[in-house]
């Protein structure tokens, strides 16, 4: 729920709106100046305001503390400027543990400390379908183990995804022409209902910024370095204050040719600048996925990219990025579970699962995506609607393993032969994959008794061997692919 | 059959030998020099001699020009000097295509310009077994596709491989010490013996003169350069007029840590310049397999490398190697079917299968074993015997699709998404591994007709489309891994 002005009490990292009326006339979003500082003690965070249409301005806040807040707004306009107000932060509601943030080279976590794995998924424009179609996805997202979802602000054209959106982020028609200093609230209003719905869902909005799939045909993709600027601060100055919200500068970036590595580094600079929030920020590639030390790759040590959000069709890089950027590695794309006749979206259920574990058992992330052809051309990848795949229960499964395991866990990189993270003497996760070892042996410490398990990541099943295990402990496998061992130590 | 002095014809590659009686006392291997020249016309092939054991010496030739040859010998021991004689070299007999040579970057053919594609297994030490052991191996190379199979000169003391074979190349024993300056000729004459077989069966002995699975036990793998070279003299004079012989110099060479690059190079040159036939040459890895550009990789661009042999436990670089090295590029090792506990030795066999298309359609070549665990510890790519797989048969299919292919086949980098080879204009196979498009469009030329074909990899089927096909062609296939295509024009 958002608070407006009326509300006194407000949680921490809920959403604060102020409200004002002001002048119509001219071009507001361009002419008139809006922000507010709001106060905490002696500590100050200004932030933007932005026209909302109709007259009605809007200045938006998550606060971060609890306590009592103060107000006041500044503006060249003599109707926005001075007023004041006070509120109270109280602690956040249940399900609400802030931001996601960096905790280190390896993990996430909310503000409030609770450790948090990102198990993406892709809808690229399902916002831009019409109503019945976004209540269905958000249905299936649901009853999903989907706890993040890449999705574009600007409309899509690509193949499975050539119809028109209803509203469009700028004011104006493809036809009569954009007028690029004018935003469509109507969007924004949409878009952030949906932002909203997401948070409630325990989602959060991984949100493409710019991306390729127009070509012209809309012109987004090929804006000037000004209105680039100009669009991405009214952005940022509505939905910053959703704590939700990540900000993904583009996806396939490297296929935008009419934008340069200094145009990225600004823009960048920009979302780092504008948002009080500092929330997450990433940019995806679209090839050059093989060398890291390839040159058109976006350098994710710049100190502005919070986590790689990594397209790549195969598996084994994890690990260099992880050792090369010392940043979050999460592969957001490794082709989607579907049939369609590209080869980044026909990928079995089977190995859409491989490569999450696998993924995971290097110390990274990977996301999900679904492609299955459908007479309706209803594309969850790229439209959202219903998950028909099979990857997705499995995914909930190793969700459900890995919120069992310590939040210590790391990529044990002493292990040989298969990925397997853990914590050194107290839990050890070995995954297999395509492999199909007749039996391992595991190096368990002398010192520690363990409970071994033998995970069927693909039905879903652990079987725990009987006794306990201490040192070299040989443990026979139903010789067939995607099984996994864990070894727990007993207290 | 091994031709001997009384012979008075030979057929062209054939393998010409002289006997000849000499002095048993001393070391003859080293005190001894024997040489004899071979002269066709105006041309001579001068090539050294060896000693057998018990008095016996021997040259070995193999004539590559029909017609009359002269020889005569020359060593500093008169009985041994000036014996001379001729014989005439007739037409190949059935089966013997010459020698396997490199055609161009991308083609190995016989001398006789057969197309030879490799289609290789890997039984390591499988001629240090019993008799009885060995001929298994035989009669299922017989059975099998392979045309080519890596071998170790030296004994292998690695996991499921313990035995000590009967025979060393050396005199002496480990207990009581070798004598590095005399070789063993039953040791010899045994691998010989099994090289003449694997020629009847028209396949290639790719020989491994060094490898690492000693560590000291024997210390073959850390013998000084005067032995290496010395034992690599005696290799060469004695095997390289069998027509079949490949050189690998090394197996895993970056796990022998005794030797630096230089080792490598020198020892390379030496067989460059012992061997009167040129042999196909190469050295094989061990780790460092992931970037062409890494260091520590053998740079198979020396002019003494024939052509690549890569370990490679994914699939995708054979493009990238084919461009950097300019080289047939042979991936001898790419995991093995199996179920060992070693991730290099227990994948499925779908998955070898896809990985043997998937390389052939990239314009490479992929290798084969097989590392099933059974009671009497017999594994296929270690010692031989008897292949029990799901691959072998489907290889086999797989040969037996691109032998119906034009002998011009390369990769064709135009099409996206999933590797083809075929000739433009004529022929097409296009694959798709582990995708499962619903259907994909055939870009066929528009001023030929082609039949369409459906090719299972896996189930070994090929369903052919009713009609013909020009220009753009949507092909709908059954949505599940391991489908081809094949188009083919119509004459």
């Amino acid at each position: 729920m958002i608070s407006t002005m009326t509300s006194r009490e407000m949680e921490r990292w809920g959403l604060f709106e102020i409200t004002l009326e002001g002048p119509a006339e001219g071009n507001p979003y361009k002419d008139v100046s809006l922000e507010a500082s709001f106060r905490y003690g002696h500590r100050t965070i200004t932030v933007s305001g932005f026209y909302d249409g109709e007259g009605i301005y809007k200045i938006r806040f998550m606060p971060d503390t609890e306590g009592e807040w103060q107000y006041e707004t500044k503006s060249g306009t003599a109707e926005l400027n001075g007023h004041s107000g006070r509120f109270v932060c109280s602690k956040p509601g249940s399900g609400n543990h802030g931001p996601v943030r960096v905790k280190d080279a390896l993990r996430f976590q909310y503000e409030d400390g609770t450790p948090y794995r990102p198990f993406g998924t892709t809808c690229y424009v399902w916002t831009h379908q019409d109503e019945a179609l976004q209540r269905q996805t958000l249905s299936s997202l649901a009853q999903s183990p989907f706890n993040k979802i890449r999705m574009c602000l600007f409309p899509k054209r690509y193949s499975f995804n050539l119809n028109d959106p209803e509203h469009y982020p700028f004011a104006g028609s493809r036809e009569g022409g954009w007028d690029g200093e004018r935003f469509n609230p109507v969007y924004f209003a949409g878009l952030e209902a949906r932002i909203e719905e997401l948070q409630r869902l325990g989602i959060e909005a991984d949100l493409i910024l710019f991306h390729p799939y127009d070509k012209g045909h809309w012109g987004f993709d090929r804006m000037s370095a000004a209105a680039d600027d100009y669009y991405l601060r009214y952005v940022i100055a509505r939905l910053s204050a959703y704590r939700n919200v990540w900000w993904s500068l583009a996806n396939e970036f490297d296929f935008m040719k009419e934008k340069t590595m200094a145009d990225w580094d600004r823009l960048f600079r920009i979302v780092q600048e504008e948002d009080p929030y500092q929330h997450l920020r990433s940019i995806h590639n679209g090839t050059k996925m093989y060398d890291p030390s390839e040159l058109s790759i976006y350098d994710h040590s710049k100190p502005w990219v919070t986590h790689v959000s990594m397209q790549y069709w195969e598996l084994t890089p994890a690990t260099a990025w992880r050792k090369l950027y010392k940043k979050p590695i999460v592969v957001d794309e490794c082709c989607y579970e579907g049939n369609l006749p590209q080869r980044w979206g026909n990928i079995t259920g089977e190995e859409m699962t491989a490569r999450f574990w696998d993924g995971f058992m290097r110390g990274g992330y990977v996301g999900h995506g679904e492609t299955y052809l459908n007479d309706e051309e209803i594309v969850w990848w790229s439209k959202g609607g219903r998950l028909v795949g099979e990857s997705p229960e499995r995914i909930a499964f190793l969700r459900s393993v890995l919120e069992e395991a310590p939040a210590e866990l790391e990529p044990l990189e002493g292990f040989r032969d298969a990925p397997t993270v853990g914590v050194e003497g107290r839990y050890y996760l070995q995954y297999y994959g395509i492999h199909r070892p007749a039996y391992r042996e595991l190096p368990l410490p002398e010192e520690a008794s363990f409970r071994i398990e033998i995970i069927d990541t693909w039905n879903r099943t652990v079987t725990p061997l009987e006794g306990l295990f201490s040192g070299k402990t040989k443990v026979v496998l139903p010789a067939r692919p995607y099984m996994a061992i864990r070894a727990r130590a007993v207290d």
